[in-house]
């Protein structure tokens, strides 16, 4: 089946034709842009909502409840995974993965897994991808989820309108929660497993820690409690994201927001090219050869490619070679 | 001071110098290329050891419990520590940091905290580029500290000789932690906080999880205990090290990871140039404007710029203004 086949179909709600052109998107075949041009002109603009957190915080499960909660508010739910699984196995089966596969026969929700392999920005820019062919698609809401505390949750500032950070009462002493780097993550905080011994002093830290937080936004990010398996908070939760929504559509920065996401969504989309194009650029083999007999080392090399325009617009195929 | 006095002070013992060639690798003027082919001269090798994990799983405890033991066998030790810190505050004062200053006095150690800043491999190239600095300054051991189970984690992989996974028995059931994708990054599994329940049963399922892992290296991951605090098992922590690297001597593929992993460092210097380039290109600005306005959208307009060779190599500095 042909792209444009593939895109009538997923515009006509076929979920398969979806699924296919997710995995064109990590195959990146040449045609990669006049498909995802075509896309990000489908696309309705629905509002990001990212959920973060360090691993067992039971991100997944608040995900599951926060789709129960908006199916039944007949909204669609469109979300995307981001799964550091190995480069090796590429992706295990998960528990949380097979929970939420109770939404896999309900044809208003779609998940997908990203793993978290390729580099030079390759997971923040599938992300982007996955969420806007989500969009494209008709979803009323896209949740993205990362686990971990370290650049992905970075990454994820510049994707979700609004960023959720769960954590539980035993994750650590504040020193930590703080060393995580969350506190100017986070636009909500959530205690989830609140049941649990300490949960009302480390919501009590957090707000401490919130309050006392630089505010650039002008919002003041509640933390919540919730005990998601059982599915308390959640709707105090969503609440709370609206409620954060209302808040940003009155910022001015919300442009500003929207304008650097389009500009670093067209810079990713150029640099996974170049990158592409110059690794498999076979003189960059005898490059890394050069370098391990210690004839080279990396930054003379490179040094020496970067002064050389012509040969490096060779590499980059920007002119035929001559 | 120039840049070449820097290099020769550094040469010299100096840590001052030292770390103002940090700074530089943060900063990248222009001469960086230079500098850096001299530091990557100057360096003699020294194995860099990746220790990574949740947070709240002691990774500091145990690095600053490994400084101290090499440094009883008179061992000199540089670490980099990749702090997931704000884009905004960059960087807080963080407990760990603060215990970790105890060393600050002993010039045989040099402790660089690095925020996760920046896109684009960013992270990896900097602290690829530190620990050439601390090789360079002579160190004998490179310790590399990555918190959270993200991206950060995979690419630790292409930095470090091997990687410790650190864990607590608290962690989270067995498929969280498989969740992680932290069983084909380790070369050595660590349960700290030994002391507490469940520490025994992880280390089983650890075990269990070894067993089953696929093994393209032939090299089955101890899984040990540490009660790191205690400096309990960190000299059987340092062991296991010390096998890993007799077990990489011997193995074909140490030379294949060393010519990626120098490929991959030049690939990163020069896609860090052309980020920069790319980025404060003023067209860039407004190739934003018109995708904001909807004139254009991210993907029409990469494919543009994409196959207009002459004018993504004015772009990128690669031929003058026409």
């Amino acid at each position: 089946m042909s792209a444009n086949d593939l895109l009538i179909r997923m515009q006509q709600g076929d979920r398969l034709a979806l699924a296919r052109l997710m995995t064109l998107v990590e195959a990146r075949p040449p045609e990669i842009y006049r498909i995802m041009s075509q896309v990000a002109r489908m696309a309705k603009g629905a509002p990001r909502l990212g959920i973060t957190g360090p691993p067992g915080a039971g991100k997944s499960t608040v995900i599951d409840g926060l789709i129960r909660l908006l199916r039944s508010q007949h909204k669609t739910v469109g979300a995307v995974a981001i799964d550091p699984s190995s480069p090796f196995s590429g992706g295990a089966v998960l528990g949380d993965r097979v929970r939420m596969q109770d939404h896999s026969i309900d044809p208003g929700v779609f998940i997908r897994s990203l793993g978290s392999r390729g580099s030079h920005g390759g997971i923040s820019r599938a992300t982007m991808e996955v969420a806007l062919l989500l969009d494209a698609f008709g979803m009323d809401e896209i949740l993205i989820e990362t686990v971990g505390v370290g650049q992905t949750e970075l990454d994820i500032m510049g994707i979700a309108n609004t960023t959720v950070v769960v954590l539980v009462p035993e994750a650590g002493d504040t020193v930590q929660t703080l060393k995580a780097g969350l506190m100017e993550i986070g636009d909500i905080f959530v205690v989830n497993k609140a049941d649990r011994d300490g949960a009302d002093r480390m919501a009590a830290e957090l707000r401490a820690m919130v309050e006392i937080s630089p505010s650039p936004k002008e919002w003041a990010a509640p933390v919540l409690l919730t005990s998601a398996r059982e599915g308390k908070g959640l709707e105090e939760l969503l609440e709370a994201v609206m409620s954060h929504r209302r808040h940003l559509a009155d910022r001015p920065e919300t442009e500003a927001f929207r304008r650097n996401y389009l500009k670093r969504q067209f810079l990713e989309i150029i640099l996974a090219e170049l990158c592409l194009r110059l690794d498999s650029t076979p003189e960059i083999e005898i490059i890394a050869r050069q370098i391990l007999s210690g004839a080279e080392d990396p930054y003379a090399a490179a040094a020496e490619l970067l002064s050389d325009p012509s040969r490096l617009a060779q590499f980059l195929r920007l002119r035929d070679k001559q």
